[in-house]
């Protein structure tokens, strides 16, 4: 499974030594002198891999902040400063000032402040690091999912993909589908007050931006566990359900969803329950975490459905 | 003088909120819980702005991470943690390999872990953020110079800018001339004892990275006073006197240097002379920080010398 991308990560990850934790989770942590820790992640977005060419800079803007944002929220962190580079082709006040804007609207909702950057010339890329606070014990990991957990997944996956299928004319759309998936591809809203609500709740979580599938393979991995998905138990949205088979590719493999992954004790269902009443957020259990490896999706009368793409590679699209 | 650059920089600026210190100088400052500060900056290179296409992949993992050193060197900040964005054009693992050997060995020397990062696919461009430490009210800040200050400069610059002309067919150098003004453009090797060592001796410090009258413009800007540069006392290498009219160009506003220029009272000659002996570093005063504004070089019979380029502004040589 290891694409040329995981490999070339791996130059880059070294044992944490002083960090609690380096390469490989949602975030990196750092201990703080007041028992806290540091949650810090980076992602870069670039035009044509990212986004399209010619995407709203409000949007992008806001999906700069968001990526990042997601990231913390799978770590349960609460976010406080970023950093953003950038390079654009050329110094256009209007985009730059809409961008802004977008970038803001968000940094203000969720309490950010943008403390340093660097603006250059260049094929239009963002980069940005965001730095938030976790107790460093409750901080949701990757490596947390014990063999009996349930596995949950927040809002619906798929609408974001189907967004840049129709984009790209492999799919049509109504007018209203086509509306709430451009929302959700441009304007994701990651999941940052149920991260820190699931401190002590949850004993793992990954935020989908590659694929549920992938993204759950990763948390897997780390953990050292199987996981079994219930397919009738997946919440599928209107737009999936309309778009057929490539409406269950985008739902397992799309990317982009910026929704939390996460695992449970089953002990832990009724506050969960009581969890997305209080937080107006859809919570659905999906499957079993079990002893073993590997991520299967079983259909409903058991038999094991298979996904020819199984997530999103950067390098692999190439 | 403000540049489509500037403006632009500008509607990423707002006032700190919980930071000590926010967009404007070296790095950001936060404050931690203990009293230090954490310190952050984050430098983006872009392919064929920053550096030449082909450039050797070693001394870009060298440089991405430098040119940050240089920066919390100019705040007095001791480096800690590092992530990396990297967007390739295609998933080359001698290359990477190559890279992540010249991060790794400035890394290691200077006590930097990296603890996080991104890896995609796209036009060659590296983005860093850096977080140090730094006691906050020993920070090295731009708006501290104070009128009657002498102004400092470690090292010398030019040479960087030579061997960027000399690669451009602009100029011709001996073989020797050649080596070691590619040493410092490849392998710039930044102030990180030094500024540490400014602490509570400095009054305000920028590092030299978009030429000197440029960087000493903003550092003059951001505490309200002038500054005379004395030319005769300017250290000049071998290469920037062999050099001529393109040496004193470079001297002045050659960019790529990752020196620490920096202001201090009379008072602080002696300790910086045993500071300089200490750390075998050569340090120079080469002028006065005067009431006023704007930088001025006035050459040995007190006439002012006049140069047509200023610095370095990347949207400016776009």
């Amino acid at each position: 499974m290891a694409s040329e991308f995981d490999l070339i990560a791996r130059y880059f990850t070294r044992a944490p030594r002083t960090a609690l934790l380096g390469v490989g989770d949602d975030c990196a942590l750092v201990k703080q002198p007041d028992g806290l820790a540091l949650a810090i992640t980076t992602d870069m977005l670039v035009e044509g891999v990212h986004f399209f060419p010619g995407a709203d800079p409000r949007a992008l803007g806001h999906k700069t902040l968001a990526v990042n944002l997601s990231d913390l929220a799978a770590m349960g962190a609460a976010p406080r400063w970023a950093t953003l580079a950038i390079a654009l082709p050329r110094a256009e006040e209007p985009w730059v000032a809409a961008f802004a804007s977008g970038l803001f609207a968000l940094a203000e909702r969720e309490g950010v402040e943008l403390i340093g950057g660097d603006t250059t010339r260049g094929p239009l890329t963002m980069s940005m690091t965001l730095i938030g606070l976790s107790p460093p014990g409750l901080a949701l990991r990757r490596d947390g999912a014990q063999a009996t957990d349930d596995l949950w997944l927040s809002g619906c996956t798929g609408e974001a993909a189907l967004a840049v299928m129709r984009r790209r004319d492999e799919i049509e759309q109504s007018a209203e589908l086509a509306r709430q998936c451009d929302l959700r591809l441009d304007l994701p809203q990651p999941r940052v007050a149920l991260g820190i609500a699931l401190r002590g709740l949850a004993s793992s979580a990954i935020d989908v931006s590659d694929g549920l599938l992938q993204d759950l393979a990763h948390l897997c991995d780390r953990s050292q566990v199987a996981a079994h998905i219930e397919d009738a138990a997946m919440p599928r949205a209107d737009a999936v359900v309309a778009a057929g088979a490539a409406g269950e590719q985008a739902l397992y493999s799309g990317g982009d969803d910026y929704e939390l992954l996460f695992t449970a004790p089953s002990g832990a269902r009724a506050r969960l329950a009581a969890l997305a009443t209080r937080l107006n957020i859809t919570l659905t259990r999906i499957g079993t975490i079990t002893e073993g490896r590997g991520v299967q999706v079983l259909a409903a009368d058991g038999r094991r459905r298979d996904f020819t793409k199984f997530g999103f590679d950067h390098f692999a699209h190439a």
